[in-house]
């Protein structure tokens, strides 16, 4: 079987719409198109973000054979130590965003980063290729959210340094401007529409 | 080369040495000798000890071939809807104790389960065998060691169902009367014997 695209297509290994969703419109400003393709991807354990992509990524190619990319992201707190790290997901399903709140109730420091670090694999690469992007900011006192309809995971309680909103205050289009996600993202696709 | 050994022996993959002086100590009453041996094991993502547990030893065991067993263990507390769970090792190095305390402080409901999966591989067992271990308790409302030298990680804030002292007070020999560890240990070396 063989695609039938003139443009340049990749295939994004997630099961998060969200992340997928913002993806596409990053993407397509480079004129990249992007699909989801639903391969469950291996996650190892580790506080480096690189090593979880890397071994994702080329779990993900080995299922699939396709042109890929992986995504993970991490959300660093300073005054925790860098908690929840790369476990941000799994902090978020079990004590959320008032969980992170609370452990940070009487703290004055609210510096944070969210990272973000794509792996890519093709036949041709022999090796995963990375991409990272950062966003830093503050862990603000109490959740915001606009409409309610954007931004996800701890997106309410993060407030980039460029901005006065948080992410889930803000349209995809402008999160894109400030998110470690697109940051990466872009980076990515400015190599690959060079390869 | 060959071992020479009268009776039974084990490998552990660990590299925490605590949990191999509560190892040695519970299955040397079974008759069992067992040595520390570090191999990195491969560490998965999974909500799932089992999956976790799985995958590590089938790591371990390529990269040694030797009868080996490693262990996995989760702290899953109730009003936190299973936090830290399997994570609990990157959470105590970042949030730690006191992290825990804070999130649970105006919390009644402190119910809370350790629970342990130890997986075993060797050359003659095609598929990994599986043994778990409980302990049910409480997260007391602080911090609690005795003489400061036992217990690791949550154990000075964890009080099992059985008894009045949280893990960090007791010695090794009391602590493996009611810990998730010695259990899934024991029922491990019973079945091991029987081989």
């Amino acid at each position: 079987m063989r695609f039938r695209w003139k443009g340049r297509i990749i295939f994004f290994a997630t099961g998060n719409i969200n992340k997928f969703n913002e993806a596409r419109k990053v993407l397509a400003e480079l004129d990249l198109a992007v699909a989801m393709i639903k391969v469950k991807a291996l996650e190892i354990q580790s506080s480096s973000l690189n090593e979880i992509a890397t071994a994702s990524v080329e779990d993900a190619f080995s299922k699939c054979n396709l042109p890929i990319i992986v995504e993970d992201a991490g959300l660093f707190i300073d005054a925790l130590n860098g908690f929840p790290g790369p476990y941000a997901a799994y902090v978020y399903k079990t004590i959320g965003n008032a969980g992170l709140l609370r452990l940070l109730r009487s703290e004055r420091n609210r510096e944070a980063s969210f990272r973000s670090v794509i792996a890519y694999k093709s036949a041709e690469a022999e090796a995963p290729k990375l991409f990272s992007g950062d966003s830093h900011g503050i862990i603000v006192r109490e959740e915001r959210r606009g409409d309610g309809r954007s931004g996800f995971g701890f997106d309410p309680v993060f407030k980039p340094d460029e901005s006065d909103k948080t992410f889930a205050e803000m349209g995809i289009e402008e999160k894109n401007l400030y998110s470690h996600r697109a940051r990466a993202l872009r980076s990515f696709a400015e190599w690959y529409r060079g390869l």
